[in-house]
């Protein structure tokens, strides 16, 4: 599974990208897995659909290019599908037979969905009170679903304990011991990124911060990318985005701090509700090498920004997209992100999976008796 | 917006479809819209996955090839979005500013998606007492929702008359006055399968059944490609589903008659519940003309399947995925579907719409204290 990228011809390899499947394993010389991959059987995740967002940027008053690179169409409609896809092949190489992860839901899904696709047995574990949705949505694919009477660190130090112990033997935990493999499957966002863009790197990128891990994985992506002759080197800036009730990250950039404080997760965007990120002080020197920053929103703007979304470009991310895009406003503003540049804001996420966060604020313009009159009277023809 | 079929030189039509964009309008030439139609604002649905599902096929005792057809990558994962893009680019044409629809849930959503995105006003229509879930998906878009006090019969009775109505001037429903066109988006199921097939018509169809409208197109769309030598004529059979709680076209197949007589619905399968099915004659005709059958399952063979289909493939289908899936294993089971041929099933939409029909048979397998202790007495290592 060890990989050396294949650096010389970049030309036949960016052919050989083109006439790759559509989806990650286009890029399979650039990644740990086997040259077959594409054969295997996966829920093959990604490229998602990159949308010029030219309303949006209206909105924004952004006069450079607009993009919103929507992973909400991914197989189980998150980011997750990618990472888990790479862990995969990784534990399929190493002979593991469970594949497991501690999860607050999304990677939940994602696992169970691509062990079930894959014919590895699964079994997940999550704190024991999340909404029913979610649990539905993790449990559907007939993987065991074990609830922690704790919460997601309690989850995770189980974890730690579960693969040190004879009873974890054979299991492959995605975001544990797998991780190293995971982490790679987010540089598939760079590289559709620029492919999409016909083999340029953006300007400007705004990313969701949660562990940080695709952060520097984007970033690392990019590097690759200019490495291998695929894209022209050029400045680039990445801005990380976070939600103001988990803003560890966003904190220690502001205070100008090399490493992060870890503060305890209060807030709608519980996706990134990682108040200890590990990839914290890498995300801190990205955004600073690059000239980018980072910055926080609070839930209010984190909603307001998922309908501003939905509303000009009809693309209903979850919490951690209305952070990116509440993120990209406020850096405009605060002149932070040049608004004549080319910028990519990421959606990880599905809106169907965190309802609860709009409903509030949705709903029925009004209710009428089924005729013309009544609709007269409601005032909106 | 008239259109002829590009009858002629199959070779290049085939060429220049293949270097299209990856969704429905790589048909443009085939589909009753302009011929810079890419360049227009548009949720670009289409060119979904089409999966081969081995895992599901050994389930069901296929020993040809089996594909399940999964629309629930579309943008607002469902195939609505499909005949919706097309209607939006009629009611373009036509100059309407306002798109509208009578829905029951999944329409809704894609009206005021696409509407957003293309930058027309929407304002849908749906009875007023749906489930929260629905509402919130379909008013998150910024287009009005307004509910009617009454089923859905009484929505789409109150929708034509608002069309004969200087109330509803400048206004396209994409379901009754712009039909003929919504209509013509479900031909591109029929186009994608076979160019994903190689250029090739599947040996067996198994098609959800509401108005019948899908299925009829779907038909249409295989002899389009015959005529236009895309593809080399063959027998093919197209089979419909329904849900037993409303099954009109199932029953006057099973009984013989031209006609179908309604039914009032009472299924899980909402997406599918329409009583009184305009294109049922047609149906009959097809399923009878290619040898096919129509056949109908109840609501636990329903949610059987939809678990059935996670299970193997990691597919989460909404409900009427479930019909489509359990209604193949009953046509095997009768004799009337030949497991040895290739087969595509249809699943038309996305779990995550319709969480409530699994999930009573879903949930936790156990919830255990943080420690190994008490996960060894759970008995799931």
């Amino acid at each position: 599974m060890a990989y050396e990228l294949p650096l010389g011809d970049a030309e036949r390899l960016r052919k050989q990208i083109e006439a790759g499947p559509d989806n990650i394993w286009r890029y399979a010389p650039l990644l740990p897995v086997p040259a077959d991959v594409a054969s295997k059987p996966s829920l093959n995740p990604g490229f998602t659909k990159l949308v010029k967002a030219d309303n949006l940027a209206r909105e924004l008053g952004v006069t450079g290019a607009l993009y919103v690179k929507d992973d909400s169409g991914n197989p189980t409609h998150s980011f997750k599908d990618r990472v888990v896809a790479i862990a995969v092949e990784a534990a399929r190489a190493f002979g593991f037979t469970t594949l497991s992860c501690s999860s607050t839901g999304n990677l939940a899904g994602a696992v169970g969905a691509a062990a079930a696709r894959a014919g590895f047995r699964s079994c997940v574990f999550i704190p024991h009170d999340l909404e029913q949705g979610k649990v539905v949505m993790a449990s559907v694919y007939g993987g065991d679903l074990v609830g922690i009477e704790g919460n997601y660190d309690d989850v995770n130090r189980f974890c730690s304990e579960l693969i040190g112990d004879p009873l974890g033997e054979g299991w492959g935990f995605v975001n544990v011991n797998l991780r190293p493999y995971y982490g790679e499957g987010s540089k598939t966002l760079a590289y559709e990124i620029c492919e999409q863009l016909g083999w340029e790197i953006p300007d400007q990128l705004v990313i969701p911060i949660a562990s940080g891990s695709q952060l520097t994985k984007i970033d690392k992506g990019l590097k690759e990318l200019i490495a291998l002759g695929l894209v022209e080197d050029k400045p680039y800036k990445i801005f990380g985005a976070q939600a103001e009730g988990c803003s560890p990250v966003s904190a220690a950039f502001k205070a100008g701090h090399d490493v992060v404080r870890p503060q305890k997760p209060n807030t709608i965007a519980k996706s990134l509700a990682i108040g200890n990120p590990a990839d914290g002080p890498y995300v801190l020197d990205i955004a600073r090498r690059t000239g980018g920053a980072v910055e926080d929103v609070d839930d209010v703007q984190v909603v307001e920004s998922i309908k501003l979304l939905a509303e000009t470009e009809g693309i209903f991310a979850e919490t951690a997209g209305g952070v990116t895009v509440g993120v990209t406003r406020k850096l405009i503003e605060a002149g932070l992100l040049d608004p004549s540049l080319t910028t990519v804001v990421l959606n990880t996420g599905d809106g169907l999976k965190t309802l609860e966060a709009v409903a509030p604020t949705t709903g029925q313009s009004a209710v009428i008796r089924p005729n013309l009159e009544s609709f007269r009277e409601a005032g909106l023809a």
